[in-house]
Formats: C-alpha cells, structure tokens, sequence
C-alpha cells in the first residue's frame, strides 16, 4: 500500500500555471488527469519528466490543444489561455518565468526593465496595435510564450557559446605557442564542451528547420487560428442544416450560396497563409539566430583543429632543428674520440720507438686535430650540400 | 526421401502466436503455408529465417494484412488479432514475450509489474478510454504490438550505449593519462564496439526516419483502419448498387447523394490523417529515442577521436622534451671528449718537454676545465636564445 | 572494302536468346537491326558493348518495350517474351545462363537442383498460384529475370565482399601487433580493393535506390503490366468510337458510361498501385541484400582506418620508450665520460705533486665514482619527478 | 529621464533615403515609425542595427512591400519607390550608394564612369526597352536595387578570395620548401581568415540556393509584379460587384464572363512565371558569381590540406634522413670507443710482461685498427642490406 | 573619341556561324545587337566573354529561344537553325567544330571519318528514320549540337583523367617504395591537378544533374517542340476565336469540341512526355559518362590518400627501427665506456700498489671484459623480453 502511495505522490506534481494576465499560481495535481484536457499523450509527457534518468533531446511538439516544449532546462506545455510550467523551483526557470511574467504585464507597470530593447518592442507593439497593423504585430497568447521560450534559450545557448568561445581563443594560442600538459589539457576539455554544446545547439537548430520546412507544421503551431477555424466550421455546419432545412422550399439560392462557400475557402488560403507567415516570422528570426550560434562554434571547432594540424607541424619541425644539433655534436664527439684513441694509443706502455724522438709530440697533436676538423667541416659541409641541415 | 523429409522438417517451424487477449500458443506448421494467408512473400520471410548465414539488417515491411519485423533479435509477424515470434526460446525474445503479455493483460490482472509506469499508462489509458478521449489514446492491437517492438528494442539498445560508455569514458581517460600497450588495446576494441553499435542505431534510426518522412506508409501501418476502410468500401459499392437500381424509378435523389458522398470524402481525409497521426506520434517518440541513442554514441566517437588527437601532440611534446634533454647530455659528453682529449694526449708516451715543468698540471687542469664548462655555458645560452628549448 | 566488312563484321555479334521456356538459341544478327524493333537507343547500346576501352557504370535502363541490364559482367537486354544476353562464352555468364534456365524449366523437370530453396520457392509459387494468391506471387516473365539478374550480382558481390573480409581482418590484426613491410603492403592491397569494390556495391546501390525513390520509373519496369495497359486504352478508344457513333441516336446512356469509365479509373489506379508494389518489394529485397554489403563494407574500412590510427599511436610510444631507455644509457655515458676525464688527466705525464702520496689512488677513485652516482641518480630522479619516463 | 532620452536617441536613426531618380535625402526619424508602413517586423529591424553585440549572418528577407537586405556590411531596406540605407557613413557603403546613383542616373548624364561595362548594359537596356523585348530587360525598380546590392557584395566576396590566394599561394610554397615558424604562423593567419571568408560566401551562396529553390519566394521578391496584382484584383472585384449588381437584369453574359476570367486565370500563370523568370535569372547570375568564389575558396582549402599532409611526410622523411646519419656516427663512435679501451688498458701501469717486446706497438695499432674498420664495414653492409639506409 | 571607338571594338566580336547543312560563316557584329533577336540577357553573355579576368564555371542555360552553353572552353549559342561559336581560332574549339560539320553533313559525303562509330550510328539513324522509329531517333538539331557539345567536353574530360592516372598511379607506387623530394614534389603536383579536375568534372556533372533532376527543365530544352506548341498554341487561339464567332449561330457542336480539346490535352501531355524522354536519355547517357569519370578521380583520390597513409606509417617504423638500432649501439658505447674507465683509472700516475703485481693486468682486463659483455647481454634481453625490440 505504501508503494501504491509513493506512486501517487510520484504522479501527482507541482506545476506552475501562468495565465493570460500574467498571474501565476501552483498547481498540485495529477498530471494525468490534468493533461488528459489537452489532448496530450502519456507519452509526450514523459518527455518532461525531470526526474527521469535518460535526458530527452529538446523539440517541440505540436498536439491538438497545446503545444509541448522541451527545451534543454525549459519544459512547458503551452495552450491558448495559460502555461504549465514544470519544476519552477529551477533557478534557470525562474528566470524564464520572469520573463515571461513582464511580458504579459500591461506595459507601464511595474518591474525594472532588464532588457529594455525588448520591452520596448511590446510597449511599441501595443501602440501599433490600435493602428493598422495587419500582420503579426499583435501575437497570439501561445506564440507570445513560445517567442519567450525561444528568447531565453536562443539567448542562453548564445551566452554559452560566448563564455566557451571567450575561454577557447586563448587556451588555443596559448598551445600553439607552447606545447605542454597543462594546455593540452585545457584545451581537451574545451573541445569536449564545444561537442557538447554543438550537439544541443544543433538539436535546437533541426528541432526549428524542421518546422520552417513544412508549412502546414508551422500552421499548426497557431493554436488560437486553429480553434477559430474549427468554431467556424461548426457554425458552417450549423448555418448547413439550416440551409438544407430550407432547401426544401426554395432551390434557387443553392447556387450563390455554393459560390459563396467557395469564395470564403479562397479567401481561406490566404488567411491560412497569413497565419502561417506569422509562425514563419517568428521561427526564422530565432533559427537565424541559433544558425548564427551554431556558425560560431563551427568556426571555432575550425580554428582549433588548424592550430592543431599547425602544432604538430611545429613540434616535428622543432625535433629536427633538435635532432640536426645533435647530430652535429655527435659529429664533434666522433672526431674528438678519435683524437682519443690517438693519444690512448701513444699513450700505452707499449715500445713505439717514438718516444724520445722530438718534436714528435707537437707533430701528431697538430696533425691529428687538423684532420678531426677538416673532417668535421667536410662532414658538416656535405650535410649542408645534401640540404639536411637547411631546417 | 530422407532428403526431403530433411527439406520440409526445416520448413515446418515453431511459431509462437499470441492472441488479443494475451494467450500464446506453439504453432508447428509449414511456415509458406500459414503466411500465405497474410500477403507476405517468400522473400520476405527469407528475412526472418535466423538459420540463414547472412544477417539482414533491421526493418519493418507493411505488407497487405500483415507487418513484418526485423528488428535485431526480435523477428515478429504483427497481424491485426495476433501475432507470430519466430524462435521463441531465445532469452531475449522470451523478454519481449513477456512485455507483450504484461501489456496484453486486462489490468489488475496477476503478473507482477515490472515497468509499472508502463502499466500505469495502460490502466490509465483504459480509464480515460471510457471518456471522450478522441485520439491515438487507445491504439490498435498491431500499434500495441508494434511499440512493444520498439519499446524493448531501443530499451535494448539504449542499455548496450550505456553499457559501452560505462566502459568507454574510463578506458579512454586511462589512455589519455598513459598510453600503453593494454591502455590502446582496450581503446581498439572500444572502438570496434562502438563501430558495430552505430551502424545497428543508426540502422534502426533510417527505418523509423524513413517512416516518417512519408505519410502513405505510416497510414498503411494501420493495419485496422485499413480493414475498416475496405469494408466500408465495399459496403458504399453495395450501397451504390442498390441507388443504381432505385436511380431508374428516381432521379431527384441522386444529386444529395451524390452530395453526401463528396461529404464523407472531406471527413475521410481528416480521419485519415487521425489515423496517420497516431502512427506518427507512436513512431517520433521512439525515433527521438534512438536518435537520443544515436547523438551518444556520435558523442562518444567524437570524444575518442580527440583524445587520440590530443594524445598524439602529447606524444610528440614528450619526445621533443626526451631529445632536448639528450641533446644537453650529449653536449656534455661532447666537452667531456675534449678535456679526455687533453688527458689522452699529455698521457702520451712521447715527449713534450713539460713533464716535470711545474704547475702545468694545474693550469692545463682548470684551463680546460674552465674552457668547456664555458663552451656548454655558450652552446646552451645559443639554444635558449634560438627558441629550442623553451619546451 | 576489307575496311567495310570489318566493321560489318563488328556489328554484327553473337547473342545469345533464351525464351519463355528456357530454350536457347544464338542469334547471327546486326545488333542494330534488332535492336530497333526494341525500341533501344544506339546509345544505350553502347553500354553493353564489351569491346569498349571504357567500361561504363552499373545501370538499369529502362526503355520503351525493354529492360537494358548492364550490372557489372552481366549485359542483358530483357522484353516480355525473349531475353538477349551478351558475351554468353564468359564463365560469369554462363553461371547465370544456368541460373535462368534452373528457373524457368517447369517444375519437376530434370536439372540437379543447385539452390533447392530457390527451387522450392518457385515449386511453391505454382503450388500458390493455383490458390487466390493476388499479389506478386506470379511474377511476369521480365520481373523473374531480372529478380535472376539481380540474385546474380548480389550474390557475386556477397561473395567478393566475404573474400575481402576474409582475407582483410587477418592481416589488419598482424598489422595491429606487428608493423613491418610485408604487413603494410598487404593491407594496402587490400585497401584499394576494398576501395573499388565499395565503389562498385555503391553504384548498384545507388541504381536500385534511384528506382526505389521514383514509382513511376518502377512502374514502368513492369513491362507486360504496360502492354496490357496500351492494349485496354485502344480497345477503349475502339469502344468509344463506336459509342460515339452509338451517340447520335441514344444520349441518355452518356451519363452512366461516363460513370462507369471513371469507376475503372479510380480501380485504375488501385491496379497501378499493385503493379508498382510488385516491382518495389522486388527492388527492396535485393535493395537491402546490397545495403548490407555495403554496411560490411564501411564496417571494414573505419576498422581499418582504426587500426591504423591506434598503430600511429603505438609506434609513436614505442619510439618514446626507446628514446627514454636510450637518455638514460646517454646520461650513464655521460658519468663515464666524467669518470674518464678524470683518469685521463690523472694519467698525464705532467706532474701533479700526488704521484707518490699514499691513498690518493683509492681516494680519487672512490670519490669519483660517488660522485658519479649520485649524479646520475640525481639525474634520473628529476627525469621522474618531472613525469619524464612516466612513460 | 536622461535614460529615456537617450534611448529614444538611440531610437533615432539617420537613414539615407534614395529615390527612384537616383536623389537622396537624410532621413533623421523614429525606425520604429517610419518602418512601420512598410509591414515589417521589429523583430526584422533589429538585423539591420549595426550597434548590437551580435552581428547577424547574412540574409534577404522578403515582407510585405520591402525587402530587408542583410549582406554583410550593407543593411537596405528596398520598397518599390525608394532605398532605406542605414550607415551612410561608412566608407564601404558609400561606394554601394555612389553605385545605385550611377545606375539610377539617366544614361548620358555626368559621372565618371568607373565600371563602363555594366553602365553601356543599362545604356543597352533603355535602348532595347524601345524595342520588342519582353522579357525582364527592363527590371522594376526593387530589383535594379537588389541586382546593385548583390552586384556590390559578390564583387567584395570575390575581391577578398582574389587578395586572400595572392597572399596564400606564396606563404604555403614557401611553407612546403621550408618549415619554419614564421611561415607555420603566416599559413595560419590565412587559414583562419580562410575559415572566415568560407563561412561568409557560404551563408550568401545558401541564402541565394534558398531562394531558386522556391519560386513562390522568387516570385514575392517582384513586390512592382505583387502590387500590380493586388490593384488588379481589387479592381476586379469591383468589377464583380458591378457585374452582380448588373446580373439581376442579365443573366445570358454570365457563361462568357466566367470563361473570360478563366482564360485570364490561364494567362496569369504564365505572367507569373515570366514574372519569376525574371528573379530567377538575375539570382541565378549572382548565385554562380558566388559559387564561383565558393569554389575558389574549397581548391586553396584543398591545396593547404595537401601541402600540410606533404610538409608532414617531408618532416618525417628528412628526420629518418638525420637519424640514419646519426646512427652511422654512433657507430664510428663505437669502433672509435673500442679502440680507445685497447689503448687505455695497455696505457695501464700495470705489468703486461709486453712492454719491451719489440713491433707489439705496431701490431696492436694495426690489428685493432684493421678489427674496427672490419667491424664497421659489416655493419654498415648489414644495414643496407636489410633496407634500412635506402631512404 | 578613341575610348568609345575601343569600346565598340570589343563589343564588335567575330562569331561563327553553323547552319543546319554544316555550311559556316563568320559574323563580324555587335553582339548585343544579335543576341537581342535571342531572348539572352546580357548577363547571360558575359559568360561566354573569353577576355573577361573571371572565369566562369561551366553551366548550360536554357533561354526562351536559345540555349547557352559554357561548359569550359566551349562557348556556344545554340538556336532551332544554327549555332553561334565564340573564339573559333582556338585549336580545342576547331575540333568541336569538325565534329558537328561532319555530323551535320549528310552520311556518304567526303570528309575523313575519325569517329566511324558515331557517323555510323548517323548513318543507321538516316535509314532508320525511314522506318517507324518513333522515339529519339531523329533528334531536333538544337539536341543534336547539344549532343555534339556534351560529347566533346565529356570526351576532353575523359582524356584529361586517363593522362592524369597514367601520371599518378607510377608516381604514387613509387612514393610507396621510396620518399624522396623529388617523388614527394611529383605527388603533391598531380593532388593539385587531380583537385583542380575533380572540380571541373563534378561541376559538369552537377550541371547534368540539375537537368535530370527537373522534368520541365529538361522539357525547355527541346526548343523545337517548344515552338511547335507555341505555333499549335496560336493556331488555337485562332480557331477558338472563329469558333466564339460561329457559336452565336450554333450551339450544339461546343460539347463535343470540348471534348476534343480536352482529348488533345490527354494527348499532349503524352506528347511532352516523349518529347522530355528524348532530352532525358541524351542527357542521361552523358550524366553517366561524366559520373564515371568522377568515379576514377574519387578512386584515385582515395589510392594517393592510402599511400600517403601506410607511407607515413612507413616511416615511422623505419624510424624506429633505426632508433633501436642507434639504441643497442649506444648500449655497446656505455658499455665500451665503462671499460675505458677501468682502463684510464689503471692508467693514472697515482700509486696503486699493484704496478707490480704479477697477472693483475690479465685479471682487471679479463674480469672488466665479462663484466661488460655480460651487462651487455642483461641489458638486450630486458629490451627483449619487455618487447621494445620485437618490430
């Protein structure tokens, strides 16, 4: 029985729920149930599961009432009228609460304006709303959450990316100056962060081409165009049976109608299209944006695998200027151990008969050390011809 | 004759079927017989033949009334009221066998529950069932089928990945610290491991990628809705039959028929795609799974192949310090050479005329001396100087 | 006028015909004039021409009233009734000359059964036709051949990639101990082997892939599917014809003849959709035989690229332990050197006031030699404090 | 309230604004204000703002009646009357606007002609307008700008790839008939600003592809086409208003009207598709101008990689040169090292009973000498006939 | 006055003209002016411009009444009726210009048949075209000089790549046997090559590939069909406009006119699809000749990439080898060291009290010797046993 309880407790949870006005308010509940409503499989919810050993890649999925988020630290599921959001005790979420909670204040109030530039868009926005600005200016509630979503990730993988590439450069200058453990183990860990961060960076890059490649995804991504569409629908379907009701007394006005119909599905298209542009707006500005990110750390990756290849030139190039000196002194010590061997020679206690002859000293010393050195410069001479020592 | 019998013993096979509600029972039939009647070629049984000598790689056929799978142990026929496993004594496929009961099993049923989060979804699947829960929360039997496949296989595969970097990330880091003989073998085979595990992901990432790139085939997956789309074919072909032969008394009609139908094709495109949707839902998960999988392993491969970059400019760096070192002992042993040859050649046995001079012994001792510790001081500042030992 | 005959000559070439029944013949003819009736360019002629000094890609052509077969050594050009085969002296084709004969000799009839399972397959392919098999299991004559075709290549490939691998791992792993000139050279040879045979598994693959991405071009594969199809269209031209001329004196009848055609279209393209399925399962069978060529293939080459990698490794820390074993023999050079000098200057005939103080022999030896020592321990304990010889 | 000042300073911008008649004038407006006619986004604007940290990769946009230039240095905003130039001030852009200048001037009048070529083209094109061409020889306004901003751009690319190989070229020679640290840092300043450029002309070349692979983008670029359009729907409609108004009395005119807009439907597409050709082509000509420059880029890439991958085996070639001298050397040291052992021990002060014995001396000398040189001689033999001083 | 005489100068510009029978002639005119006639922009001229510093890559545009062809030094303009060549002086474009007068010129007349195959294949077409061929066979003469284009370039090309393997394979084996600069230079010159060829093959290729790629592409090449149509189009119009005239009289027969014209559309697109068939399958075959000629250079590229490989592994063996070699004789060094100590302590002039020690001298010589001959032996088998002298 206890375990059936812990299991429960498992399954019931704390989510933060923000609505239309920026109120937020925490949720105790069984998720299951709750989600039921927003025609989200258990699945997908498993994909939020923070306590869940294997970490899922970031995507965003797009369900018939709601549309689901993962990304990286940010896991929420968005609708038409609030936003659940999972583990906001997270310090990086809060972050992401915050900002979502200025967003949807009423511009004017409240709340020291960190990002001002943004802010400003808003309160520009809302100003623009009252003219006629047809087109995307005024976002709907879950695009507005979504944009938020993108803001903060966008942002945070930038500033990682910036914090990586601040750390790289000089640890990569500096191995290429200087060839040692400690750099080389800088820099080992740099690439590992910088595979890392490309593999997250690149999820979230495909995770939004693969939405600006299909339109009718995008379509989807509208939650509020698609709802009014269905009500419309209905209404149709309503105004229909109506229709046929009456049918039945005048036939006439079947076909005015019918081209009326099809008047409003061609105008349809091109609501649908707009609609459509609004979502692609919004997805191309901050794909650019994660492209620009993911350019960088490609760029990076580039560098350090040519400082790399130009490392080990240099370290081979260095070890034969060293292996040519050594090979010179080797030379000496060749020459020198014969003007050994001669002096060891005369040297022995042996009759050479030579022994009392004069001058015979200085004539084998200054014989002898003129053939080791012009030995030595023939020898040094020839490498210099066969180009061994141009190096 | 005997040859014969050998022949048709080896077509008859055993054949494990389970059925909706969960019963198995051993099938010793002539396998081209029984799949006859699901509209699978020969050919494609060849794949599921574990006696054959070539391994066929992983897929997933969606033949008339049938679903092939090849999908590494498990080789599995999914029709839409049982399902047939080929060489059912194999531990692991006994594993996916007691998966599909489990999940097969009316819950509150006996069997102890191992996964009970999956459990859990179901009764909670059956629960929310008897609500106006519209889609893909209660999946066909042969989707059922068909993601307990896939939920054992990338269960699977995900175990092997950590298993292989449980024993990849150490082994690595080893031969980052110390490269040894043992320390390379173990990277070597690693690395092979890895190899064969990538193309098996990577494999089964391609079938479900494939999939889901093209909608016709997910729909086809369907094997129930299929079933029921032809049955309602044939009944409207019955249907029209019989219009055809009221339509001789009445013409009126025929115009709201006709009305009506094109009004059942718009319905049908949208509970095409619900159909397509549940498909594709099933399917994305366990693609995001395995391309979760895949990401590790590409990770993995990556963080070897800069350790082994690195380790190479260590080596190198190394050496370079190894010859450096020489090359100041053999400068050493160089000047030793000279002041031998100073000894050697006043140890001649001939005749200098400073033999009992006073005091020479000393001055030619500290000149000398003196001489060739200036020599190394000077070949040792030149090599500072000229950059070659600031490694 | 010999000039001409010649080149009459070289047109004229000996094919080799195999109809329906498996029954031979060799054709004396002008390729060309045969040809024509098949609605084959000259260009694709050229493909299957083995005179040729460049040896064209593996393709699959298909023409107007003719399948034109250029898989490695097989050339063929396949029609609904005959198969014309070129260079039918050539061991390679005669193997698969034997093949085809095998298959389309009735069942029971003669011929030791090489490939009993085979055999077996098409005895149960009658065994089914004669039951309400609707799908594939009868396969038109040029599917069957080329179904031959392809079994021949695949599994000449199979079988060449088996031999690589069979001689490849072997001399990898003796590379892997081992490093020495035979050893490279093998590897090597197989190396460029591997890279020749990868590029011809690749183009095959690439052939039955570009098929298998294009349904249109699969359909139009099925040559007795399309030859039915052309015979129905004149016959519906004829009927209509005659319905036109009908025409004048009935039009009420209009109306359900024009349903009716538009009923055989929508079956139409049911039918079409099955004729494509035929070839596609086709194609994809042997699609996946190649594919998986291929992956051994590629599983071969990254084992070999790394063993080569961790080869580089070793031999570049073997080259460090020689060269620490050979700075430590240095340095115990060195200290003799020292040694040395000291007897040298000792032994010079000049006079150093000690030759005949008592002890100074033992005192001079034994303190060098310490000395000596302790320099080189002295030496070799920094070389291991500062991670020198770790290695 | 400083702050807010100073933001709305920021806010205002200095745009210079050229007109269809080539005249320009400083606009010093609110962006937000001023953009707000032209339907873009804020989002859009913040790519053009040169004072944010992040600098934006390269991209045209397409909006409702602007297009949003993003190349590099240039930040436009084309509308079918007018040019909205932010940064007038740069040096780099003036060039762009003394460009626009020079082509929106009417043919004959003042200004050096610095590039004759193209203003004859334009000189060409007005005399041609004159004539029956139809087809995309006199470009709208919109286009003329962007042909000039891509013309400005790709010549800029292609001028530093022309200055980056003259520089490359030379340094990596160099690098490949001498290693030496300045030109190991030379070829690694031109990697890097290799690396640089390649991303640039990449992202252009893509932002180009993208375009010719959609026509419906090609076709929105035309915004003079898509105002033309809209005017002539609107008029349309009217016209339909009135038709309908009109159609209460008439009712036989219907049947020819509607087939009269569906032949303008009809003709439409084709309009549209010249419409698009004339995008296309002028994309086209840019995008191979890029590719081009892309190509150059990837031959220096490849002639690096090759040079390094050489300079590499030439390093390691000329170090087993050195080494097999050393090795020679060593072994004279050797035979020198065994001679002197025989001189030191018979230097001995110890009783050899050979000290008087006469021609010993010469015995010794010869015999060890003729014993070393033998020694020598056998190893140098062996050596080279074990292949190991071939290189 | 001289500028603009200049100018017009160069724009004046000899062309060569083929007409249908193979007759040409030079134009001496302003090339705008003809071009003009052509529907060719003038941006799409500057390609074919042979003084321009930039040179283009190879491309094959297809415009309204003419198709530009740059594929490397062919620069030619292709119509319906004749053929325009720029820089008919060059030797290369003589060749091609041979080529197409003796394709063009009808079959039995004079000139030199080189290729006997090709003008045979012409004269087969002749008779064929006779006969019922109904596909392909006589081709529209822009597809002809097209065909004739493609088979110059694909040819030159072909050669290029078996003069460049003839050059690489011996250079590179003898690279395997033997690094020397010299063979290292001749290398690193035919990578270059080999670069810059690839380069120029994939872009023709790609250039075909884009072709096949799209079915209208293809379409637009038959600028003979393409006027055909456009000449049926206008007749149409005509028709129709006769018709409209006469249906005030008649009502009746627009059903059935309806009819036909839909028929004729049914036929059309059949008639289009030959007429791409015909482009397709010239194009094709070429396609797959250049495809083949990029094979040899990838397999090629990957042969030099091998060798470079087991060359470097090569070296480093040797390297070893030759370091354990210097290894054993520094041992024999030390040793022989150690003997001379004993030796120069021996020998000092300080008392030892064993100068007249009778046998001393044969004990230290005897004893030192063993001593070191067995340190020697001790220090080679620890080398042994630890396998550092195994390779």
């Amino acid at each position: 029985k206890a375990g059936k309880t812990n299991k429960q407790s498992a399954v019931l949870r704390t989510w933060l729920r923000i609505d239309k006005t920026g109120e937020t308010s925490i949720l105790q509940a069984d998720k299951w149930r709750i989600t039921h409503k927003l025609g989200i499989q258990t699945r997908d919810l498993r994909l939020l599961d923070p306590n869940l050993s294997t970490t899922y890649p970031s995507c965003i999925l797009c369900r018939d009432k709601a549309i689901v988020v993962n990304l990286e630290h940010l896991k929420v599921i968005i609708t038409t009228s609030f936003v659940l959001v999972v583990n906001p005790e997270d310090e990086k979420v809060l972050q992401f609460i915050n900002e979502v909670k200025g967003r949807l204040a009423p511009a004017g109030t409240g709340m020291p304006q960190s990002r001002s530039y943004q802010s400003l868009t808003d309160a520009e926005r809302l100003k623009l709303a009252s003219g006629p600005s047809t087109l995307g200016l005024d976002l709907p509630f879950e695009l507005r959450i979504l944009e938020c979503c993108l803001d903060v990730i966008t942002g945070h993988l930038d500033n990682s990316t910036q914090n990586l590439e601040a750390a790289a450069y000089p640890a990569v200058d500096a191995l290429g100056n200087k060839v040692s453990s400690p750099n080389l183990e800088r820099v080992r860990r740099i690439k590992n962060n910088l595979v890392r961060l490309t593999t997250r960076v690149e999820t979230i890059r495909e995770v939004l081409e693969k939405f600006l490649d299909d339109d009718s995804d995008m379509h989807d991504l509208n939650l509020t165009a698609k709802e009014l569409h269905e009500q419309e629908e209905q209404r149709q379907i309503l105004l229909q049976q109506q229709a046929d009701a009456d049918a039945h007394s005048t036939v006439s006005t079947t076909g005015s109608r019918s081209s009326g119909s099809s008047s409003s599905a061609s105008s349809d298209s091109s609501v649908e299209e707009a609609e459509t542009a609004v979502v692609e707006m919004l997805l191309e500005t901050y794909f650019m944006h994660v492209d620009n990110t993911y350019n960088k750390l490609q760029t990076l990756h580039e560098y350090i695998g040519d400082t790399e290849d130009l490392v080990n030139i240099k370290l081979d190039q260095h070890r034969n200027q060293l292996i040519t000196i050594d090979l010179i002194l080797t030379a000496c010590s060749t020459v020198l151990a014969m003007l050994t061997v001669v002096g060891a020679w005369f040297g022995m206690n042996l009759n050479s008969n030579l022994q009392e002859t004069p001058h015979v000293f200085m004539q084998v010393s200054v014989f002898s050390s003129v053939c080791g050195i012009f030995l030595l410069a023939l020898f040094v001479g020839w490498l210099w011809r066969a180009k061994l020592i141009i190096y």
